[in-house]
């Protein structure tokens, strides 16, 4: 393959992309304040990245903001099409194009059940800004790659404006200080190679991280079975530890993903150690000295907050995507079976 | 080995431990119903297969009981230690034992922001019981084989009695004949041996299935994990087609669930012709004639209204699992790498 993938070019249009979405959305914080006053909770409703995305979302409302938020299922609306009494709910639907037909519907859904209803999509004037009383747009830019990129890291900045209009303890400056990071980031990382070459030859992965890191992880995850077909499962720490710690072993090595700080740095060191005890590899992506140290390899991660961290956490994952599927011979642009816009039946 | 493994005994076990867990709780749903009087929503509390068993419930809940029913993140209380209003939330904590510390702690937060809370658990007098004001105490006996089946299966009993005590449009008559057809497909379950040989074999494997049926396909995943190392992903039927589908090859097969009826069977049997079309392997349980058909291989599902199929749906899925394990020379009982009672830190 000749020249840059496009998924390579994307993934540094990412921090042009988010000063652009923190500067447009960030004065919009009130606008999710004034939707959301009469309510007390949030619903996230999403599929495939930006499900990850409402992931991120879920775990930062709650945390930080002090409202539960949790995900929907959308085949309550589509498939058994049943009511549910959404009064006192805000509805928050995700999708990068905003014209996937059962998110748009589920939203509708919401709204009919009582819930007030926020988009956010990369898709002005699209179907599901039009069901929204409020659209947050993220300013991506158009992305062909198949594997979202670009839109998911813009997806959550929107989310992150969302939890400050939620009143959540957070400040918005270290919040416009994330794309000068990923900058600085994109410019000096390390050479991944050695690490490709061992995922090239792996017969599976799974990937890690605890918290508003799992958003990342499970994000990694999917662009890993995306775009290199590579059996990799995203993997909550404590639902690692519940079972599925068996599959790690000499051939399937664990990705764990963290912050440089926070509460769960320490269990993901942790995780690192049980996984290396067990014989198996573990690559760290940031999680600072301790987790490096804990690892058989590891990417530094960003020099972010905890509550930002997985904008940067998932930039090592993207990059080494994509040269995984170059070194498989696979074009990451073009995954087999998948369009950009996913309609589920 | 010689004789038969104790996770083998534990499965033909659970037509008994069914009828005595339904005998016993189908009366209390008027307990449940005056838990939830001034409640709302439902928000599930669960680790590892109590989780699958939530998934049922949060879709049985939405699907028939008109209420808002959704997951709960352990971590927000445990490690972030963040405080949530819960104020007209009917939290269910689900743990096999009553032990995990995790699910308590949860469960004592959620109660501490105003929510009511339900225990289903097989531990009486166990801590989460004691925190719980109601608890539905599960039938099962004692489960020595590493593997959860029946405390599963009678989980599931517990959320339908739970569903019907918030007034769902569901028959309790239909749940008590489930033990006897249960029973009637440990008696008459074909040979499974052609279908373990060539799981044998896989690179890996992707369970899926939608609604009610995921919480099986998720449950069989976490089983072949655990007790085969096989490199088994759960994926909902929406999430396969938003991007794993491209995992799936002649290495790796799907195992696609759907209940004989209802809303989900047409899309399954749709997602089987998709995985053939693509070269791999599409194996059915449950799902009739229809699924049977567009399938490479299949086993006969339970004769049960799809809101109780999930229940008979997990039972081939176990016998497979054992053979399977056994099949690969390990010890069903004792995985590598867990215990009993599961501590997340």
């Amino acid at each position: 393959m000749s020249g840059a993938t496009r998924m390579r070019t994307e993934i540094a249009e990412q921090p042009a992309a988010l000063r652009a979405t923190i500067g447009a959305l960030l004065p919009r914080a009130a606008d999710a304040a004034a939707l959301a006053r009469d309510t007390r909770q949030v619903l996230l409703i999403a599929r495939g990245t930006s499900d990850n995305a409402a992931v991120y979302g879920s775990y930062l409302i709650q945390a930080h903001a002090g409202r539960l938020a949790t995900l929907a299922s959308p085949s309550i609306a589509t498939t058994y099409r049943s009511r549910v009494d959404l009064s006192g709910v805000l509805a928050v639907a995700l999708s990068q194009s905003g014209r996937t037909e059962e998110i748009v519907e589920t939203l509708a859904w919401a709204r009919d059940g009582g819930a007030r209803t926020l988009a956010i999509t990369n898709g002005a004037g699209s179907p599901l800004a039009q069901v929204a009383e409020v659209t947050f747009l993220t300013q991506a830019g158009p992305e062909r790659a198949v594997p979202a990129t670009k839109t998911f890291t813009t997806q959550l900045a929107a989310l992150a404006v969302l939890a400050i209009g939620l009143g959540a303890d957070l400040d918005p400056g270290e919040l416009r200080g994330v794309p000068d990071e990923i900058e600085a980031m994109l410019a000096g990382l390390p050479d991944t190679g050695p690490l490709v070459g061992e995922l090239a030859a792996a017969r599976g992965v799974v990937v890690s991280g605890r918290g508003l890191a799992y958003a990342a992880a499970l994000e990694l995850a999917l662009k890993l079975k995306e775009a290199c077909y590579l059996h990799a499962m995203g993997l909550s720490y404590a639902d690692l530890l519940h079972g599925p710690i068996a599959v790690v072993d000499s051939q399937t090595p664990a990705i764990l993903l963290a912050a440089d700080s926070g509460p769960t740095l320490d269990g993901t060191v942790d995780l690192a150690r049980r996984v290396t005890g067990a014989g198996a590899r573990a690559y760290g992506i940031g999680g600072g000295d301790g987790l490096a140290a804990a690892c058989t390899r590891a990417l530094p991660g960003p020099r972010l907050p905890e509550w930002l961290a997985p904008m940067g956490l998932i930039v090592p994952g993207q990059l080494l995507t994509e040269a995984l599927a170059r070194r498989l011979g696979l074009d990451p642009d073009r995954p087999r079976g998948l369009s950009k816009v996913t309609q589920t039946a």
